[in-house]
């Protein structure tokens, strides 16, 4: 039985109960979100070592860093430099998006590593493996595609994308309007081309039944891909996307009537004043299951600085609703980010995370900032880098910069602070 | 005639002349928008050689760098430089805060060498002025703190902070609700001491006419500070804070009935869901003033980060009607900022307003994101860092991770470039 097979009947396991501690909730709350569809836990169940998560309504926003090697930078010890960097600093899950070198090894070496829910996109590695055998990824097979699947569920992978709401109707709908980026989604340009030189559907939407019992199997959760997904504001919320996600809405109820957890992708560009709406419309064609979000990045022109982006539309976003955000760094659009690229992404996005559970009144969230506040009244300069959520970088900054007047103020207003002016 | 008296006896003089034609808006647009209340045009008569600017209603979101020494770090070099950096990233206005060193000198040097509008706080330098006279900053007199505005608005300076709210009423009942935080306004906790220790009315309340004067005689904005802003985002939008509002919005109609031009300061540490109210609140009890914020940090939980979570909450407030954003850096909390902070708090609000100006729809804000997609879709490298907000910071990112594949792509995706694959 799966854990939403399980949920269903009213039992509340093992999984469920360490979520319920994890988050500070009453298990029974999060059997009935899981039952609902609302909440999923992320844990393969051949990874019986890992501490299960919980994603959804009424828990903490959850937050996930991309990693992985491209045939551009194949090294696996700067994956794993980048995962260690992207727990320390708050992410809650990782996915490994590796697209160069040996990925089985990659994959089974980071899995080893990562104590933390694992998502994979597998049609990356079907059309590595295409590429790597000396053929167009348009030459893979159907069961190819389907082998790749299953190898990442029998390794213990949690969550997988998968592109299923990529349809030829969809994609001809979005076409006809015209949008200026077309398709921006590495595993939905894959999916549109295959189909393109196939002649044929979306093998993950008409085997839709086949990738719904390897995810039974292993009790893997489907994250359905937004494979047309907008990649400039000015493509955001049209024809193909919504189209993309009325279908995913579909395949939702399909996946809950076999017993799988489901959560929803969402974009990408997105003007500020789009987001909500983007929320709401989710929630209510997917019944409330789960949205995890890429940002959204709220203008097009800011590259070097996309994590700051992400975090505005990230903020929003969460504050709306979102129960996941995907981080971006301040390499997006540019190049495979540094180790110091990861964890600044990372700070980013556990920002507009935190900031959107304080607006939600989420357990826990709000007492940390006071706490902090405590701290900056008392001039207690150990207690607020202890606070602080990157305490390295506040001890950094401090240090470089110790006053000389008086030893508890700082360099910006020196004698004249107003909180010691205040506190006399 | 101050260019408020020019608006509302229906003239259209040159400065607005030169705004409408900066925001490609019609110039009767400016003048009514003048004359109403809703927009101030930064300009000194002073400062006659001064490309003046608007900010208000219907106009691009405007953002302010502010530099300045401290009693720890006098550099009149070190703030030259962060003034080039500031209006290089993109700064609209120019804050001088000095509270270290020859602050007279530092700001004729700072005006000489500004190109946009330069704004000061009296306050601070008649603090500073009594502390080195070896007095305290209580002991300071009515007339040498009019003395120091007189003397900013005689040299030019185009807006001031006045904390003219900050009065014995409003104190006593923001202490009898409680504050984490209590003053963390400079200006504001340098006013309370004084009117503590001297047992008497704020002098910029009680001789509230005098100020105007002064503006007057120098077509000087007043900026009505907001004294008791909330440090905390435990403190936001509480009793202090709002009776201060309402006390702004009474100040307000004074201003304008003497024919002065005034915006309204604005917190500071607020919370995602507190903010739209905010602006709100301002807009209703100000008359539509234009609204100057500080941030606002939707968390303080972030030392060291507080550019990323001030661009959350400047975008939301921008979006929301708020005018013009203060920027904040990463060592806000922490040291007088760097050079390098300086800069990556002037992008950080840029990017917050520009991403609330094409969610209000101002002329010319979503053509910018629309061209970079462009250049996106083309794979037109040199076009998007043409494009982008830090074309330095673009370019090096660009260039530290080149492709060796194919030339046209990035080393995230490589071969497996999605755009290049759609682009088939």
């Amino acid at each position: 039985m799966t854990l939403f097979e399980e949920a269903r009947r009213g039992v509340i396991n093992d999984k469920m109960r360490q979520v319920a501690e994890h988050e500070g909730l009453d298990a029974e709350f999060i059997r009935q979100g899981v039952a609902d569809g609302n909440i999923v836990v992320l844990n393969n169940n051949r990874r019986q070592s890992l501490k299960p998560l919980g994603v959804g309504k009424g828990l903490r926003t959850k937050i996930n860093a991309n990693i992985g090697t491209s045939r551009e930078q194949m090294s696996i010890e700067l994956e794993l430099k980048k995962l260690r960097v992207s727990i320390l600093a708050g992410a809650d899950t990782i996915m490994d998006l590796s697209t160069g070198g040996p990925v089985d090894e990659i994959r089974r070496t980071i899995i080893r590593e990562c104590h933390v829910p694992l998502g994979t996109v597998p049609i990356y590695q079907a059309a590595l493996d295409a590429f790597e055998m000396k053929k167009s990824l348009v030459e893979m097979s159907v069961d190819e595609l389907f082998r790749s699947i299953e190898k990442h569920g029998e390794q213990g992978v949690d969550f997988i994308t998968v592109h299923c709401g990529v349809t030829r109707e969809n994609i001809s709908r979005m076409r006809d309007e015209g949008r200026i980026m077309d398709v921006v989604s590495r595993g939905g340009a894959f999916t549109v081309e295959w189909m393109r030189y196939n002649d044929r559907e979306n093998p993950l939407m008409e085997f839709y039944d086949r990738l719904l019992d390897i995810a039974h199997e292993y009790d893997m959760t489907l994250s359905l891909g937004d494979g047309l997904r907008p990649g400039a504001i000015a493509d955001a919320t049209d024809r193909g996307q919504v189209l993309e996600l009325v279908k995913l809405g579909e395949l939702t109820q399909r996946a809950w009537d076999r017993g799988v957890q489901v959560m929803i992708e969402g974009p990408g560009h997105v003007p500020l004043h789009q987001v909500e709406a983007n929320i709401i419309l989710q929630k209510r064609l997917c019944h409330g299951a789960p949205f995890y979000v890429l940002g959204p990045l709220v203008t097009d022109i800011a590259p070097g600085y996309d994590h700051i982006t992400s975090a505005i539309g990230g903020a929003i976003a969460a504050w709306a609703g979102a129960d996941f955000l995907c981080y971006v760094t301040p390499s997006e659009h540019i190049r495979l980010p540094s180790v110091e690229d990861v964890k600044e992404g990372v700070i980013a996005t556990k920002i507009a995370a935190h900031a959107a559970d304080i607006a939600k009144g989420v357990k826990g969230s709000m007492e940390k900032d006071v706490e902090m506040s405590r701290c900056r009244k008392n001039l207690d300069w150990e207690g607020m880098i202890n606070m602080a959520l990157d305490p390295e970088k506040a001890r950094a900054l401090r240090e470089s910069s110790m006053p000389t007047e008086e030893e508890d103020v700082c360099t910006m207003c020196g004698t004249f602070c107003a909180i010691k002016v205040a506190n006399k």
